[in-house]
């Protein structure tokens, strides 16, 4: 039995959905899964399907030429489509907090993420540690504003070299550049320890607290040029009141960055995101 | 611009979805909303969606009559098609207590609920100011053990001479008879003081108290013969310490109350609920 | 049997909680609930009390002055001390939104406020019949740029006649005069339709949706002269997704302003909450 | 500077709060967090005290001492006093599932609980290499009915040898004796996967899947006789759908099962919990 998983998206039309699902029904394929949605504002069409197929000799490849020539071009689609047993590589990008590091690692090894942790990179030595511990490779790439270029070009061979679906960055703290973020288009994760748009930048924490708030929050998104700007997708909250101290506030909010972006993970690596206009679809 | 509303199920099998969506196709709808279930265990199919056709000579029971001869008796299909526009008949059923009704009837006034509150009916007298108040015509049908025929019969005669569709027991606290739920099967929505099945029957609140749970609940589920163990339609939750009396119980649980039960109402309203096994899909 | 509540804060020094608490057990008052907060960078302290008394012959305008000598001037306490039989009385300002007054007047009617809702004073005359509804005196009192002059002075009058206590505003969405606000520092009570201190200002659920976030908020606040810059008092969130419109965005949001605005009108009523440096403590 | 923290409980009287603060006050302590609760039905009164003391020759044992003659015996107190920096020292017993494991581990190796962990015991062998890859001894004590005195033999010498005040199970999946029980009384933590007193017993997830909520929840509680019946310290919930398989339901399980045993193990640590009644006072 094949499993694949398929992601569309296309100016909005008559006819998608049927025409879609008519052919897996014509390629003897079972739909277990369908979801859609259209965006109004921008006539958008968006859809996530998983299917079965039971064929003896069946080619991802060639499924996937023929869905371009009869699906895809005429619907003006871009789409993508997976076998669900294909695992993407994901790089964790650390510097020096630990608790989103265990937690991720704790995961993976109790089998809960679909995905194979390939590599972890992070601008100091401290948590070499950790991922020795649990037997992912490790490296050390200094990163600071003066010696960027060469901490970027060694990222991107490791990245390369490993062939790495996506990062994440694991409260990681320095700039991802420009080039890098370009090669990895809405492949770049990161956790923001406030529930943006409120507090974003430096030490929301610090910021909550001093505004009074009854609620924090944290947030996972892909990465852009636009500091904390990028498209959301997860974010969850906790309560606090006068008697929480930030060191407090801290510490509620480890929890909530290791669950949010433990989520995003998830999410991400069973293809159940897309990204349209900053804004995130996501198909649960 | 016609909106309608369809809701399907049948046995699984392949090319459903896309025998549907042609269809809807062929006669010039566009589909707006189209979600899917399928439930593994029992090899059922089910599906919500939502349409709309720009024609003018456009008739529901004509294509009501194709829809069954093309798609829904070849499938096996049990279905439902609605014009978005024909808004659910419900009836209240209420007792002494006033914060639900004093919810419901405000949201609807506020336009929030898309159905028609047509009668309130009670075994007391307590509510008919409020009922009159927000000019509902208000039943006083008395009902107890020994009555129970006299008032299932007055019951069942307003039912049926105000057309009712449905029925909501805001905090009743009387048994349905069998005979009315089966006339009235899986349309009468009741709301139960405790997160089900937690803390069945009477004095949830009490129960919780002395088990000393840190969290309570509501719960709304449609009405079967056992009691507390119809198909739950919707819950939620609020935190409890034990700083907290019976009586804090009783007032956070009536804010769950309301919600819960409003959400219900709304839900099934928006012919959103499908019930299959004791159980419900909501499509959301 | 007499009960009070004590609102205390001061500059934190040794055997603050001693010295009231032996002053109430030489009274003869028994603590039913005692709970204090220190400030720890600005070294402040706040206690809430609630004692009960069995004497006869009990007078609380004595009490006051004894409690001022003995312990208030030494500790130089800010202080308050209520009946709690004393309810407070409340002025709702309102303008078109119907859905926060419904469901004030609601839980009111329903007993569930422990105030007096005096009066509702509105910009407009389109939630008349609603006040007369429900029996409450209704003022229209017009207000805009041009004539807030003669509208805060009308305001003003009425507030006085009716010796209100505080201010709720239900959606008014109107600016309050300065010095409206100066008379009632710390007792006009707003709710802003977003989790502060996101999205302050107009239209917070367009720039939500904007965003993309997966939350939405609400947020209840007194109100100062900074627009959305007040002391918070309570807020809640609910979940949203690719799926919802802005007007499922607005919808969920009643329900949230509803809710928060309900909670926090209790905690003010109930003397539950103090403001310190824009922040509130709020002891439950 | 030494802090402390002390638990009373004793009969509800006159003048228990002021008898405390004075003591504290006149052996030069400053209050630095106080919480009282009275269980109105029992009489009975509770406190939770946090003090600093700047005094160098500072003697912990003879304050107990004094204050066991000053205060405790005239006002009938159960009442523990303990050095913050003394941390207690915790037993993990575990299974096969390795989610709470990785998850308590990675929490302690990150700093965030204040507690020792000087042993695990597992009556299987699987999970040996998590213990050792994170440095903490490994016991395989097997249990089954057959042996389970021997296995509590071994089990209370591994406690003793390592001066064990309190046993977490991370899903140990397997019968405590009554001798352990009383050996450990409140001193025993277990995690239950379902939202008690709802679904108690194997398989709570599945019974939650037949049941329908739409609500799933698990409950961390001291361990008593009676299965999944004793004090129930944290609660938590998450929302399920129609959408969602039980395997679904297992993997959003295990995420409330991390996170509410790792919330009641850092509450017991801290001191915050008092047991009473069968119920918990968690002062937070």
């Amino acid at each position: 039995m094949q499993k694949i998983t398929i992601l569309i998206h296309c100016p909005d039309q008559k006819a998608i959905i049927a025409s879609v699902t008519n052919y897996i029904a014509a390629i003897d394929g079972n739909i277990v899964y369908l979801d859609q949605h259209v965006d109004a504002d921008e006539d958008v069409f968006f859809m996530r399907i998983e299917c079965e197929f039971k064929a003896e000799n069946w080619n991802l490849e060639a499924i996937k030429a023929d869905f371009q020539a009869v699906i895809a071009t005429p619907f003006q689609m871009s789409w993508e489509m997976y076998l669900q047993t294909d695992k993407p590589k994901m790089a964790l990008f650390v510097s020096k907090y630990d608790h989103c590091l265990y937690d991720i690692l704790g995961r993976y090894r109790a089998g809960e993420l679909p995905l194979e942790i390939a590599i972890i990179i992070s601008n100091h030595n401290d948590l070499e540690a950790v991922a020795h511990q649990f037997g992912i490779p490790f490296y050390h790439v200094p990163f600071t504003k003066e010696i960027k270029d060469i901490g970027e070009k060694q990222q991107l061979e490791l990245l390369l070299q490993n062939q790495i679906d996506f990062i994440v960055l694991a409260r990681y703290m320095q700039i991802i550049t420009p080039n890098l973020i370009a090669q990895f288009k809405n492949r770049i994760i990161n956790i923001h320890h406030s529930f943006l748009p409120a507090f974003p930048g430096a030490k929301p924490y610090h910021s909550a607290f001093k505004r009074g708030v009854k609620i924090i929050g944290a947030t996972s998104h892909y990465v852009t040029e636009e500091l904390d700007e990028g498209p959301i997708i997860e974010q969850d909250i906790a309560r606090v009141s006068h008697s929480h101290s930030i060191d407090d506030y801290i510490m509620k909010g480890r929890d909530l960055e290791r669950t949010v972006l433990a989520r995003a993970i998830k999410l991400h690596a069973e293809r159940k995101t897309m990204v349209y206009n900053n804004k995130t679809i996501v198909f649960v």
